[in-house]
């Protein structure tokens, strides 16, 4: 067992205003603010060991068990250059007595506990957690607003990761980024009422990389430089107002909006980007017959739910506890599912969904019942904390410095 | 037989540019200027024949052998009475001699080639034909022009089908509507090279309509603003000069990126509003990928079609005449017909399109090969002439005033 070692685990976030396009593709320094809602790490997360030791021969990488090469001058590459920079800088040149591990190599291995196949962006929990675990390991004195910053030119909504709650991402004006980083604008005890339940959608086409696709809208969309400049400010600082408020209709409102405008701007980029599909567009369907209802006068006149498409067809289903029951049973009744729902809150009972319902008033008609497999899972999550430091147990690395499991083959 | 009948015909058009959102929806004055292609009568149009008769009671309509309440007030009503008081005061008012027939009333049957299920929009060219059998009838000393200021307040599009070739509506900015008309920016013997392939893709779910749609839009996206006030009038500038040049890259380069960017506001919309299924983002991605390849240096270096969308989810592909072969050939392969396609222009010999088939080097897995019947019909036209008046031989109206073919129940 080596001295210096140490395992994080970080969450997934899901923006509702959404991060899409570059100013700097280097530093990864966004054309706009975003801001996110981060999950708990109960449900989903990333985990990663980062330890270093003189016998290493170079710094190596593994991920879900499979070692991949770690480019020079690559994202990763430049992450681990960077903290080895901060422990020299701000540990070992300021305390004599700090063991001098920045020239070792490191070895990582990190682990998501969600299939790829969920289509979930894993480069944001994955990046948190390295950045979180070689701070950890290397003891740095620094809080998220800075480790944020090094996750950031790892992954863009990476720097969202690294803290609880309600977190925006300033996109911030300086050449060299350092004003664009992570700020939590709530923690998840301000808000913990808010559930997410992320609909897993099939899809048979491998969509455009959100990479080289925000760069293409970058390059010839004319509407996304009027979303950057009049648009964007304006919601980051609503919705931080709705969050600050407690204000579930507000906050879907811009939610909802934001998500279709990012979508918009993707489909005025040439050639035009498309992530959502006809499944994507039925539940966006369902979700606003359910609000449509629920915005009349007689029922309370309030949204009750949101949904928010990143750069693919899943959507995630934002929405106070009490309200997840409801959406769940409308969505089992339009997306039937192959297995039965893990419901890590027993809002069923042992008898389980069972084939959804739809409510009293319910236009049915807004979408076709889809086939079994359309909607391929259901996981319900809520609001969560930032990464969190778990113990030695939990290491992902032996002994011997390499992988206690490596990928099946 | 009655002395005071006209038959005319009136076509279809596809805009390039896209009109969607009204400054005055009672006159139906539009946000934007368009443009348009108008296509050939010989494939797909509208036919009207008007009658005035003193012994008739009232003005009546009939729309494919079925009876339509004329409401009053209603779009219908005011075409009728605006061509009714263009008789008499550029007519009965300046020619003693003239019969004083705008006190008749009216009856009306029209009927369209193209079967509605298709989902071709038939307001257009139904408006037009209306307008030009009223004008015929009325022997109206009118330019097309001055008709289309009629026609536009039937339905706006419809302005655009009283011209032949490349059309431009022009949005005006008087509240009068009086600049608000139909402009030929050239015949369609400036360019008859124009062909247009139409895929009528099966939908499972009616859309939200466009007169209401529109308006959604306008009360609701921010990025409908920017489109109207910055990017429109560069586009109607850019693709007449395009058309003028008879430049077919320039003019499908802006003709793809306008209806993206309309889908775009249309999604941008609260709620969203979504025209295009994954049958429409299938064939976008096939014609991008072919035009990807024309675009090789060595293949010239030119884009060989454009894809353009309504409020539905049809694509009509525009290309030079010798390219629509191979575009067949690519659309039977990735969307299997069920029927023979029909070949106008004979450019296949007696065997047929058979399964299609694609062309050296082109990334196939850019669409799955759909189920037979996703693109339930291929229609091969071109651009054509504005309203023909036809013969008495080809009336719709009965010697009683009635129509000759009544609608089968």
């Amino acid at each position: 067992m080596s001295l210096h070692t140490a395992t994080t685990s970080a969450p997934v976030n899901i923006a509702c205003i959404k991060y899409w396009g570059k100013r700097d593709t280097k530093l990864i320094l966004p054309t706009n603010s975003s801001l996110s809602v981060t999950l708990d790490q109960d449900h989903l997360r990333s985990t990663t060991t980062s330890r270093a030791d003189p016998s290493f021969e170079k710094d190596r990488l593994w991920l879900n068990g499979i070692e991949e090469e770690i480019k020079a001058g690559g994202r990763m590459a430049t992450c681990i250059a960077e903290m080895k920079r901060l422990r020299k800088e701000l540990v070992e040149e300021v305390d004599a007595s700090a063991p001098k591990i920045s020239g070792y190599f490191v070895h990582i291995a990190s682990h998501n506990n969600f299939p790829t196949a969920a289509g979930l962006a894993s480069s944001a929990s994955g990046f948190a957690a390295l950045t979180a675990s070689l701070a950890a390991l290397y003891a740095l004195p620094c809080p998220p607003t800075t480790l944020s910053l090094i996750a950031r030119q790892g992954s863009g909504s990476a720097c969202r990761s690294l803290m609880g709650g309600f977190v925006a991402w300033n996109a911030g004006t300086d050449a060299s980024g350092l004003d664009s980083h992570a700020v939590q604008i709530a923690p998840e005890s301000h808000w913990p009422d808010i559930h997410a339940l992320i609909c897993v959608v099939s899809d048979a086409k491998k969509g455009t990389s959100s990479t080289s696709g925000m760069q293409r809208t970058v390059e010839t969309s004319s509407l996304l430089q009027h979303r950057i400049k009049h648009v964007v400010p304006q919601r980051m600082t609503d919705i931080s107002a709705a969050i600050l408020a407690r204000d579930f209709d507000r906050f879907a409102e811009i939610t909802m909006a934001d998500s279709n405008q990012f979508h918009a701007v993707a489909l005025d980029t040439s050639p035009p980007i498309f992530y959502m599909n006809d499944v994507s567009r039925a539940i966006v369907a369902v979700i606003e017959e359910y609000n449509r209802i629920a915005l009349l006068p007689e029922n309370g006149g309030k949204r009750k739910a949101a949904y928010t498409y990143d750069a693919g067809p899943n959507a995630v289903i934002y929405a106070p506890a009490a309200n997840i029951k409801e959406i769940i049973n409308l969505i089992v009744h339009y997306f039937p599912q192959q297995d039965a729902f893990k419901d890590p809150f027993a809002l069923f009972g042992t008898a389980g969904v069972g084939s959804g319902a739809v409510l009293a008033g319910f236009n049915v008609n807004v979408a076709k019942v889809a086939e079994v497999g359309a909607v391929k899972g259901l996981i319900h999550t809520r609001v969560g904390d930032g990464p969190r430091t778990l113990t030695e147990e939990e290491s992902l690395l032996g002994t011997n410095g390499l992988p206690l499991k490596m990928a099946q083959k």
